[in-house]
């Protein structure tokens, strides 16, 4: 990507839990070390996905080890999320098959509390940081129900 | 392998119903059309790892395209039974990371009804064809109690 970051490091938006997890998160997917010295808004910014961004991914193939990495730490940081909310051990597991097709799903116990089927893998990404945090208080809050509603499986 | 068969046709192995499906789940998987004309026997030969066979895999790097054919290929079997001895849809999900090491779990809706660690995947097999009809016909009774104590969420 050769267009500037859209991503400012004044966002107030650094400061909810969620977007914290997900620096968290990302930090903790860089096995070498290349997100040092980055500021958080630097780690986050392909997140965000333009339209102008959108255009320019090519969708043959399968995605790029970058884009699978930013997956995982997106439901990483729900899964993890849940666990802190709940007080229960929360496991994602996501299955990438070619194409950009998939599924992540997350289990508390032996309750599956979040199961989402991938599409288009390759242009993962949200309108802005916002709506990423609104897509994953969507997911926490139906899986702190479900664990609510069926907490003698998510204890199993 | 070059080592010789020793699953033979006329096992009686074969009319049970787990490796019935388990011979029409390699079927499935075989998109090139490498098992047509094999007998059963020659198709779930491979299942079987003999103290040799055993010893003649080497365990660095990942495990090859048939070794993850053949672990999908069982939890695969597994998942269809489950099916059809509930009436409910499973649905089997194998995440293999590297060297060998993963997870597979089956769910039916909400409940994981198989949860399974993986390890030494490059050596994925059984002493016998009835072995590993016994390690499926447990797995298969662990989730079918689970989905008739826990119906509810099963039928989510």
């Amino acid at each position: 990507m050769t267009e500037a970051a859209v991503v400012l490091d004044d966002d107030p938006i650094f400061e909810s839990d969620f977007i914290k997890e997900m620096v968290k998160q990302m930090r903790a997917l860089d096995a070498y070390g290349v997100y040092e010295g980055w500021t958080q808004a630097k780690i986050l910014d392909p997140f965000v996905l333009t339209k102008e961004r959108k255009a320019a991914i090519p969708v043959i193939g399968d995605p790029d080890e970058e884009t699978m990495a930013r997956v995982k730490a997106f439901y990483n940081a729900i899964s993890s999320m849940i666990e802190s909310e709940c007080g229960k051990m929360a496991i994602p597991m996501i299955n990438l098959s070619h194409e950009g097709f998939g599924r992540a799903i997350i289990t508390v116990g032996k309750l599956v509390v979040m199961d989402k089927t991938l599409r288009d893998v390759h242009r993962f990404g949200f309108p802005s940081l916002s709506k990423m945090k609104d897509e994953a208080d969507k997911l926490l809050s139906v899986a702190l129900e479900l664990v609510g509603e069926h907490s003698t499986v998510a204890g199993l």
